[in-house]
């Protein structure tokens, strides 16, 4: 056992973080500001990314700190799920920082599944201009009218129609679906009834501006739309698309997402590990620097005790990823799935309580937008039900676990 | 001991459910999205409240379901405090109900001061148009540079100026401020520095008109403004009013804050069971709907026991409450210190955990504005930080217990 | 609403203070000390009660401090369940003291059987006897073979025979067993598989000298045999008695169960309520002399606010509490079932997490038995399983909140 | 970053597990219920070990599983700190096993403190003995008059005098101080008053049987002594030994001290997560094999997520102890002092809450001594308060805290 990071990690997480301070930090206030702003224009189809970001994603590229999530060495930065951890704990601490460098979910996720199981043309068409940055994608996969964190329940029927497939039904909560650039949705869809409940979806490419492709509304988490890229409720009417939009095969849905989940909860997690030293931060700052009863709030009453706690839990949880992160590159994601529903569970809660903590001690700037605290909140809460809320998991970590006792592992 | 409702209160709770349930309910989604659409509109000086809410106040009023909050037979409803706590919890069912009931903070206990400290001229003058509902008034104690939940940090100066007083400073987390029939502010100032901190305060009538009151900005919560209503940071430029302005006397400001908060924080602690038990009934009804794994919700899981940790936590705050409040009644607010600290911390708490549940339970639709439970959530998060942090009121209850035990008491 | 306590209970509280603090304070020390060593005996047969306890009872009987809680004013002190439970809570204070006053389990539980539902020969023979404090008595529900906190899993048969029942079966963690005058024993039995699971179960007397009747061992928990009370394993073989000793009827076992079990968890949960007011009481007052770092411990960390969070928790078990006896009192034991599964769960998780803080605040002394709170942290674990474990309690409050909903009483 | 074990750790793992397997589990039951009879003997004079104990601590040393702790490779087995605690694991997975590989408290401590700091006479004298498992040692630090978690606050004074030094003070706590086999303590005493307060103290060697050592009793964590090594008060009346017994030199106490606990602290923690395991193995057993209300426990409310999140719990403290031995390992005790104070806080609450958890599960047997779960609930409880409150633990972690901030390190 070693718990220092490769050499190569350690180069990226210096020049990472140099990035950051240089560049990220100095503007997260005015972007922040730009979004909220954004976020109060009601029609989604005004919705503008902020002109700076292209000369930060510009800068981010010619320094090497692009794609850095995917695992290969020509099209990305060819770093371990674990190698990219710390990074992403990094790009954690300013939200939605992924961004500047290509980072940002559900464009990696879908990066990863048309790197793993695109066809030449699928990756050509949707995976160059997305690994350049030029376009934005959709994953579809959550339904309004039923509990999806179950898959079997998902109702949005795939049907064959010779050399098309039709895709018929409703997603909502689809990331990106309001960004000005977004060009395709990846959709999960139902596309048999194998008794074999891991046979029974396919995944298809549709994009958006395929007929029968209809953008209901965007919808807010906590009053926020997260604009431009917005989350949002989509209708596919008989949508058409030729059989080349197929991902890999018909029945291949379910393994697709199940590699596709692993490594982007790795990410998702270490984002939340990075916001929650970011709010740890503050709220240590603040409370050094703040008077109360003729002390600082430091040494009044348990707050120098939430530190601590919040200092074991985030310690905690890195770890559990990282873990997590190791049993992934090594043992292969199917390997790893109790690792990784326990890191969905923890990392979230922990940005959630953490945060919350942070904003208790800041008082009502705490739960204002002068400070990142409250998108981080809304992050961690959103993040809980997000890829299946977190009681599926700790369905799946029980279940998993009982499966051990009956093969005698114990 | 008796835990019957006295058949005042009894009579009132059957009137104020049947109005909630007729007119208030079947009104609260289409309020609800007024109310968002206003918090979208970023000039507050072009909020407007919603034009149904005349006639339902017009209707409250006309049923006798007015000014319940207030314990005079003449004026109000000649409700005890106790007696009061039912009814705040019904309209704590609905965000914003009690307004309709002009039963709304800070303008609730603004009447209150008004009530018992103000002079002839000053309830004629500012009491009478808030009970009959026709302008809206904040109160002004927060302060932006200073941790304020320790009074005696309180940097806002009164100077005693002849027939005139001058007040300087600033103060944020003004309720009611945006509100476009918002007249005046009563606002909390150092006065003095007396050796006694309870005689260092005053509090003074400000109309919002004066030369020098300089309204900055509205201040979001969760990325919301409470339009109409708002919560803003306002400046107090070298503010000159006459001395009849002055409630009660220079020095009172302490005792007229701690008499003010008491019946408020009962009224705000109701609201809150009634939200939470609200959260619990919708959670409850999705957790019977919703299937999963070819089961409701309900019996999927610990959401069951979920159920039954909320109600037992419901049960045991409400009780806390209503001791509260008939401690307060029977034996002034003085004697009722400690009760009143714990439901300040209880009932938000509460209020958010229970919220935090429910949302779980119903998925991405928990997060969004299709329910209420974002309102209920903001309002509980806002709450553990209003009239002081969680921790200040702790910090009380901790040493009002040693006190106990220097007495002798145990 | 009144929350004051009516002037009879306000009569006794007075007197039971003062006994407990002339009487029972001075002597608990030796007491325990006593009781320490009896457990070190290993032959539980040699157990012997405390001599002074003799004297210290007729003291209490010669005062009128002896039955409290029987509700018949002949026989008992005829308080109602809430007018008798601030006393279980004074009682609570001292572990054990509850016996000195005949006021302790299962003894009261099963007083009140018989005195329910005993027949007159039932009374003279068994009832009296206990009333005087003469005998003791046991209560065998829980069986070592099956989850028992599903009464439809009870295996101990109940045979008619003639005249003549005959109880064969194993049942353990039966109270009072190893008592050197415990001389009978009520016997919860299956008589029957009824389709209605309510009609299954029968109760019998069973004189513990009866042939068949074999006390196998006394169980410890947490290494403590509750000397000389004992709770034990008996296994009936065969056991035959009259059917005289039938209590009420053939299938009457369930209802006895229920209104045996209502008042008698009232009784428990204001124990620990009193148990956990001297543990906090303990541990404010050892903050207050012990000092760490140049401070009081009262000063140190987040040691306040955990006195702070004791107060509210104990403060709304206690109204829970209450608010539960009130509603056995004026609406029957079946229509206040979830509040008493509710008080169940409550009081004895508040007494386990105030103990364990008070013996944190205590270091090694807390944990020893120099100090009372290792007795009632280990009172505490024992009732979070006894008369069903907490989650059978959590799971009859969820399903009576999902019938509400059924019945459309939200 | 490599989250194997090293090749040697895997050899000792497997090795261990069967040794444990073969020899230990199946003596668990036998050996616990002599330690519990042995805990019923009131003179502890007369306390004995059992006497199989020999034979399996013959079996250990002949196997090579013996003095594994210790890093030197002659006279231990030469492993790391991180190699050493997945042993440490699993041999916590039995109440005190790790005695049979002489690896057990305080004899542990006092080994590396005579390796590391003893002269060659010291070694000789009492090092060797140690080692080769014929004698046991004490520490002594604990007193009962001060909160002795603050080292400034001790008392015991040691004197020069001439080539003697005079022992006076009193100590409580001293485990194995029961012990027939226990020879000397190693005792801490304030040996000056030096403004640097890590310079106050110093460490002598005290044989038992020097006059003026009083051993007054044996204290009792929750009714159990842990006999036979026992935890005891032991009074220095002004003991007399020469100057060859003390430690390092004077002044040297201090730092001897934190180099002891730094990995003791380890192995106890990395003993709590064995031991975790196994109560978490157990409930998941007991809970698929015992039913109620018609499905196996397993199924019933929240008690799979109960197994989900101590698996989570289990794991994150796991990881989090790992990470502070290989700190220990590779920048020394003193550079990992917030790591080494966060498993002192993590590991035993871990081990308490899961323990609690599967006793609920375990129903009355949970809390009966049929099984090791009280064993594992009462060293938990005890390890909270050992070598400092969890309390003074998160002071020092929050301090550390501090300093990174006001050294930029953020």
């Amino acid at each position: 056992m070693d718990f220092n990071h490769t050499s190569k990690s350690t180069d990226y997480i210096a020049r990472l973080r140099a990035f950051m301070n240089d560049h990220v930090f100095p503007f997260e206030r005015e972007w922040m500001d730009f979004i909220m702003d954004q976020n109060e224009i009601k029609d989604w189809k005004s919705w503008k990314e902020h002109p700076h970001l292209e000369n930060l994603k510009a800068k981010a590229k010619s320094e090497g700190l692009w794609n850095l999530f995917l695992p290969d060495h020509t099209l990305g930065a060819g770093l371990s799920t674990l190698e990219y951890a710390p990074l992403a704990e990094i790009m954690g601490q300013v939200y939605n920082a992924a961004e500047i460098f290509n980072c940002n979910a559900p464009d990696t996720g879908n990066m990863e599944v048309l790197f793993h199981y695109g066809s030449e043309w699928q990756k050509e068409k949707w995976l160059m201009p997305l690994l350049e940055g030029k376009i934005k994608s959709v994953f579809s996969m959550t339904e309004p009218q039923v509990a999806s964190s179950d898959a079997s329940n998902i109702e949005t029927e795939l049907i064959e129609d010779g050399e098309h497939l039709i895709i018929h039904g409703k997603k909502w909560w689809s990331t990106n679906l309001g960004h000005p650039r977004a060009r395709f949705s990846i959709v999960l869809c139902r596309s048999g009834n194998e008794i074999d409940k891991r046979r029974q979806h396919s995944m298809v490419i549709v994009p958006l501006d395929t007929p029968g492709v209809e953008i209901k509304r965007m919808q807010s988490t906590f009053g926020m739309y997260d604009a431009p890229s917005g989350h949002g409720e989509v209708h596919f009417n008989q949508v058409k698309v030729p059989r080349t939009h197929l991902l890999k095969g018909i029945g291949e849905g379910y393994a697709i997402a199940q590699g596709r989940l692993g490594p982007g909860r790795v990410h998702h997690s270490m984002r939340c590990v990075g916001a929650a030293e970011r709010a740890l931060s503050l709220a240590i700052k603040r409370s050094m620097m703040r008077n109360a009863f003729g002390k600082p709030l430091a040494k009044l009453g348990g707050n120098s005790e939430r530190f601590a706690e919040a200092r074991m839990d985030i310690d905690q949880a890195r770890l559990l990823i990282q873990n997590a992160a190791w049993k992934i590159d090594k043992l292969g994601i199917e390997n790893a799935l109790q690792e990784v529903s326990a890191i969905k569970v923890v990392a979230p809660r922990l940005l959630q309580k953490v945060t919350d903590m942070a904003m208790q001690i800041h008082g009502g700037a705490g739960i204002s937008n002068d400070l990142p605290l409250v998108g981080f909140f809304v992050q961690a809460r959103a993040l809980r039900l997000a890829d299946g809320p977190d009681e599926v998991h700790l369905r799946r970590i029980s279940r998993l676990e009982f499966k051990k006792h009956l093969k005698g592992l114990y």
